[in-house]
């Protein structure tokens, strides 16, 4: 029985520990000659098929203008023959007429194979193409109308706009096409195990439940350090920056996660709906304020793992004296009951010291009454969400040392995913299955974005227009904790050594 | 500088991580060719030499009635000439002028080697031999008056009295030659390193301290599980029994570490304080309560670790139809405002199927609202700390099942001692240290005894008088849930399995 997926009761019913089999349909990956589509998105569907969860009939039709062939895409990596079988190569311009002839073939796969017209539209092109492949779809009839028999989604790569301006712009002219349901807009971090189980964490375990909010916590930090730099993609980079690539997504999706009230229940709308009010309580950013809410930071030559790179101005790519952030620090603050004087801190840069995304959250000490200990200072109680590469839980304790007297020592108790469980599935995994199941809960609604991108939109304008000049590279290549980062620290406060947890699993 | 260290203000800076050396003394170890000396003391005594922790000066005096040499004593560990050196056997009887010719022998020593008179009793001999031995160094001259300048201390073994009127009596006897503040009962439990880190764990972690109340906590159960039957210690232990022998020391104690309120300071007097007022907080023994608040147990003959042994009446020693207990389960209340309505289940066994001494807290679940899971019932957050054999505390968590839909899985956090400290130190080493120093922390004083005594005797006087005939026995040796247990839970309530934690240290 083929049936409609974008309702309500599929998707939230999922949540229960009810697994259906995904509908037979075409995942029909556009830009499929390109470098997502063949480092991401073929391995992850290729181990879901190995898994068993790709539906009984389908096929993956790989569109791109490049002429090449089938096999040539998928010269990277191990694939099965049983998965080489359901791929296809289709070669073709996004016009009109390119769309005809792929509609075609679309139906004439589904009629050959027994598969039901549903479709899933994967939009791995660069972004400046979205609006105009979207409106292509849509006007060459690939999609079906939400409450058509079949289903028509389509899943949208990052960024999505680059400042509150172009994202509504976007919104606009998917919505012309797709109705909202159908949009599943990707932001891989979602696709984490730590940063889904950041719910049941939450909302599963009465020991951290009650203690969940400023009465206990003294403060956030979610850092997203990469050691990479640019790469082959300063072209889009320049006109980027790490608080657009990494903060308006990633880390403000993340912070919604930490940080929302509990959902009425595990429906995609219930969750989304609650990250939405994080994101309206979000205390706009006073940009006179000091210390200030956010600062900006550009690499300069260096050294990484050993070997001295160049700096950012120095990447081939990068317009001259740019003042694109390589770097941003942020203190943020959300205006609620649970959240009250509770400062955020976010930080992203490239070409770090290290690579690793992590959430670190202190807990405010006790009254230093009983173990005023004066040779150790303990540390405050932690939790640390590790989220790439590797993902683990920490809580971070004092314990006693063994031996005479209360003398305390720190100590800290984890599980790493690694353990327990087979973590090699890709973000992507996760969600390339999600989409084909119609459960929207990871993809982020317009409202989400559009609102991320209001929060941040001012600070956005205001670089835009001051030039970093002289002051930028403000830290070299390599480093972990660029000084300008303490910057926004509120007084007392200071950035923890992420690196200290880089060893914790196997 | 010698000076008495009887005093608080020396006792409580130790606290503070504030370490002295201890004062130069004699070790007078009565029973000193007997079987605790021989395999806890010295060895411990030895440890203590090796790491340094002695005094500058000191001797053991091993005093026993037996004709051996000092060497013999030491024949079964290895010892380093240095500790042979400090170590010499006083033959003689604990009349008067036994305790005259110690005294000479005490002072000689002394003089010879210029240790200051300072003297560590440690009655290492059987229960019966308590009273007299006290009077004898009392009346002997072998103590000083409390505000002497040097000191004298009295160690006492376990048992102390076997109901409430024996350790009355037992106090009397000894406080008739020795001050309270002289007297150091030792209950070796409180030596263990997680007993004692139930209170930096408790009152240093403002993650627990917020929940360690009955909002939160559900019930929690206190295990001491041994594998051994009585071995040679029938003709004790059959006058004995279970609950006089683990619950009214042992288990009772760390009950106590378990839900004492925090303490004013972390001097000895002020923890001991604390304990007491659980105990006077202590629900009288309801006998007549149903479900019943304690059960008794006796083995009859079994497996144990695959090999076939006799049951407890078969042992020899016991009395014919004997009706002592070897396993007891009680369900205990305390009635403060901390506490109200959490029971706490405690339970204690000879030839059980496994070793090991734990305490569960078993936190209520959050409402069943968002995670009502079908497939999976999760089970409640749980803190488990094992005492013995391993030390170690686990975290019991509810995570998140890798992969598709909100699954719930039961993870664990822990931190063995093993993994990060040198835990080679047995619980004597330290009680022995602490009572060289003159740190009466972790020992019991008398209104503690006598509490946790007036608390049971009117059980222990029940059983005294219904011979339990042919209802005993009623489990088979080696097991590891006698079915009797199970009567004294309230309805829903049910006895974990301690054995699933019994690997998670290597």
């Amino acid at each position: 029985m083929s049936f409609s997926v974008d309702d309500k009761t599929r998707s939230s019913s999922n949540f229960f520990g009810v697994r259906r089999d995904p509908d037979n349909c075409l995942l029909i990956i556009y830009g499929g000659s390109g470098d997502l589509a063949k480092r991401k998105l073929f391995p992850s569907l290729s181990n879901l098929q190995l898994k068993k969860q790709m539906p009984k009939r389908y096929k993956i039709i790989a569109v791109g203008r490049k002429d090449v062939q089938a096999d040539e895409l998928l010269s990277m990596g191990k694939y099965s023959d049983g998965f080489r079988k359901n791929f296809l190569y289709v070669q073709t311009d996004y016009d009109p007429a390119g769309v005809a002839k792929l509609k075609a073939i679309c139906e004439q796969v589904c009629a050959e194979e027994g598969i039901e017209p549903n479709y899933l539209h994967y939009m791995a092109i660069p972004p400046k193409g979205y609006s105009d492949l979207a409106r292509a779809i849509s006007q060459g009839g690939l999609i079906h109308p939400p409450k058509n028999r079949n289903w028509s989604r389509l899943v949208v790569e990052k960024p999505y706009g680059r400042d509150l301006a172009s994202a509504i712009e976007l919104d606009e002219s998917l919505l012309a096409g797709f109705a909202e349901k159908q949009i599943y807009r990707i932001d891989h971090y979602l696709g984490k195990e730590t940063v889904q189980n950041l719910l049941v964490f939450r909302f599963a375990n009465s020991v951290f439940e009650p203690i969940w909010n400023h009465h206990y916590i003294e403060h956030v930090q979610i850092s997203g350090s990469e050691m990479l730099g640019v790469e082959e993609r300063a072209d889009y980079f320049d006109k980027s920056g790490s608080l657009r690539d990494m903060v308006q997504n990633h880390l403000m999706q993340i912070l919604c996660m930490v940080t929302m009230e509990p959902p009425v229940n595990l429906s995609a709308e219930s969750i989304r709906d609650e990250k939405v009010k994080v994101l309206r309580a979000m205390r706009p950013l006073d940009l006179a304020a000091q210390p200030p809410v956010a600062v900006r930071g550009q690499y300069g030559p260096g050294i990484v793992k050993g070997v001295a790179v160049p700096g950012y101005r120095e990447e081939k790519g990068t317009a001259p004296e740019t003042s694109t952030d390589t770097f941003v620090a942020l203190r943020l603050h959300i205006d609620n009951l649970r959240w009250a004087g509770v400062p955020f801190y976010l930080r992203s840069g490239k070409r770090m010291g290290r690579k690793g995304t992590e959430v670190v959250v202190t807990f405010k000490k006790l009254p230093h009454v009983l173990f005023n200990a004066r040779d150790h200072e303990a540390e405050p109680n932690r939790i640390v969400f590790k989220i790439q590469p590797q993902e683990a839980i920490l809580l971070e304790l004092t314990s006693k040392n063994p031996g005479q007297s209360f003398e305390l020592t720190d100590t800290s108790m984890n599980f790493c995913y690694s353990d327990l469980f087979d973590t090699t599935a890709d973000g992507y995994e996760r969600l390339l299955l999600d989409s084909v199941l119609g459960d929207p809960t990871l993809f982020v609604r317009s409202d989400e974005t559009e609102l991320s991108w209001a929060f941040l939109d001012p600070l956005l304008k205001h670089w835009a227009v001051t030039p970093a000049g002289k002051a930028f590279p403000n830290y070299a290549a390599g480093e972990d904790h660029p000084a300008v980062a303490d910057e926004v620290l509120l007084p007392g406060a200071q950035w923890l050594e992420f690196s200290k947890w880089d060893n914790v699993c196997p």
